[in-house]
């Protein structure tokens, strides 16, 4: 199997991302100092958040975007760092749900803290990038973020009643990763359409862009389950499985295995572990079915459709960078 | 011990309530209408939570202190949804934290659901009600609310951190208190001052009086814990302790007795049960060392400096309702 995460990075993702260097390292010293808090635990585990670091592509994508309206002010800076913010509150309450111990290679806040304080940690951060959002006075960023964290979280419930279904269907999984995962993409790319009125035109192809880019990264990050290594993942491989959660790979090979096959699935997903099972004979099933390299083919074409959504927008680099950005995506290798 | 919830709720109540009682139910609606949803899930539970009803007290006072400043419009009636709203994500997750099996006499939502989507609903109505207050476009509003929401937030974590601890001091317990119940009702009462902005100069008064409204509320909450009867409360008496929550009775008993006596407060709050201790042994400790009736005084202490602030207020049948508040607050029963 040719899997892509094999190929080498294209040394051309540093070249675009300089483009917004500088305003990523603000967005890095602003996320950090609304971490702050007189209330030591926020303090200490904002701390630890912060640390632990991130890829930071919602705030990168944001800043390209503002990049290409010609936007160049603090006030997409902030927004960067909300959507940052907005992100690494999901992370924190989704590790609770999943039961998740490690993150990026370390223990998740719930491991190390407990789930009560990890609950209240991630409410005060969601009400946070709302409050930093609030101090540019503009509504229709508010708005607009708000409609996309409340489609995110719809998205997180849906995944969690659906997606250890055994005859989960794709377009079942695809409705669930289009809010729970595109939502936030396509709100950070609009954005810099809502910070200026007169460019409201821009709205629509932009969200077109995130939302088609946000479900071509969930379902590469599903294949990396897959497809990495542990050390690069910071987490083991078929962790997704083992919390619960079926993916592409998975719910496409499904139907076309046998009853017996299917049971080694259903096991994992009934125990939550791997007691009964090996994770190579699920390596195996979905290698012989080749539906990692199927799911792959669906996130190259929602590669190409987010591309397809820039012909409506202004040229240059910043446009360059966005035509880049699928690519990037689909290279990645955690 | 004539402890207070002995007496008579005054009749007076339900007249004061009345200048609102349309607003209130407009309130309800609202409240019901943004609990729908097209996932099934937040449907049903929102259904549920609206069933489970509530004092709707932060809603009566918004709407009263709107009154007080001449206003009469359906701005003030979404934010009095906005602050109750924001006060269910809060027990929501609080009953997450506390493993709580009982509100109000059902099943709490975690209790029914499990933890997972319980997460998922309370952030999801935190953010449902940012998204409400934003349909107004008056960001000034949005951000006494996330202001209040964050302090809130911080009080919880505060609370959860140390509210077990043996050596808890009444100052620790105060500030506590300001952050987890006061905050919420003044920035309740702040609303309307900061819908005009011609009438900024009530926000500070105000914003006094929902402070020691509220922490006037919390003291008598926790007296309840310890003089009401479950089936006025909705859930057993003395579960603050039993949920690992000193409170004032408590905290003020404890450097006055024996060592034999704080043991048996320490093995509730370790066992989280009453296996080892009888509650009847806890009611008595307080009770001989009269600190219910201590804790009574104070709230009374903070129900006058609350209607001490409504001098600086103009005057009329709204105030005579915010100046009866404090009592309606002092006498209730549950």
């Amino acid at each position: 199997m040719a899997y892509p995460a094999e190929k080498t990075r294209p040394p051309r993702a540093s070249r675009y991302l300089e483009l917004v260097a500088d305003k990523l390292a603000q967005t890095e010293e602003i996320f950090r100092r609304h971490l702050e808090s007189d209330v030591p635990f926020i303090q200490m585990s904002g701390e630890y958040i912060f640390a632990g670091g991130g890829k930071r592509i919602r705030p990168a994508m944001l800043l390209l975007c503002a990049r290409l309206l010609g936007r160049d002010s603090d006030e997409e800076v902030t927004y960067a760092a909300v959507v940052e913010l907005i992100h690494n509150a999901t992370l924190i309450h989704d590790d609770i749900i999943d039961h998740s111990e490690l993150r990026r290679g370390r223990e998740t806040v719930n491991q190390r803290w407990g789930n009560g304080l990890t609950v209240l940690l991630g409410d005060w951060i969601y009400t946070t990038s709302m409050r930093m959002a609030v101090e540019h006075g503009n509504i229709e960023v508010i708005r607009l973020l708000c409609d996309g964290t409340l489609r995110m979280t719809e998205g997180e419930l849906l995944a969690l009643q659906r997606l250890a279904a055994i005859d989960l269907s794709v377009d079942e999984y695809l409705e669930i990763t289009q809010r729970k995962t595109a939502q936030l993409f396509a709100a950070a790319c609009s954005v810099p359409a809502v910070m200026f009125p007169q460019r409201l035109d821009l709205l629509e192809p932009l969200g077109h862009y995130g939302r088609s880019l946000g479900i071509c990264f969930q379902l590469v990050d599903d294949l990396l389950d897959f497809t990495g290594r542990e050390s690069e993942l910071g987490k083991p491989v078929l962790s997704d499985l083992k919390e619960g959660r079926l993916t592409l790979p998975l719910i496409l090979a499904l139907p076309r295995v046998g009853a017996a096959q299917r049971q080694l699935v259903r096991r994992v997903l009934e125990d939550r572990s791997f007691d009964r099972v090996e994770p190579q004979q699920i390596l195996e099933m979905v290698e012989a079915e080749g539906t990692v390299d199927e799911a792959y083919s669906l996130a190259v074409e929602h590669a190409g459709e987010a591309r397809r959504a820039l012909d409506a927008l202004p040229g240059g680099d910043a446009r360059e960078a966005l035509e880049f950005a699928p690519d990037f995506v689909l290279n990645r290798r955690s």
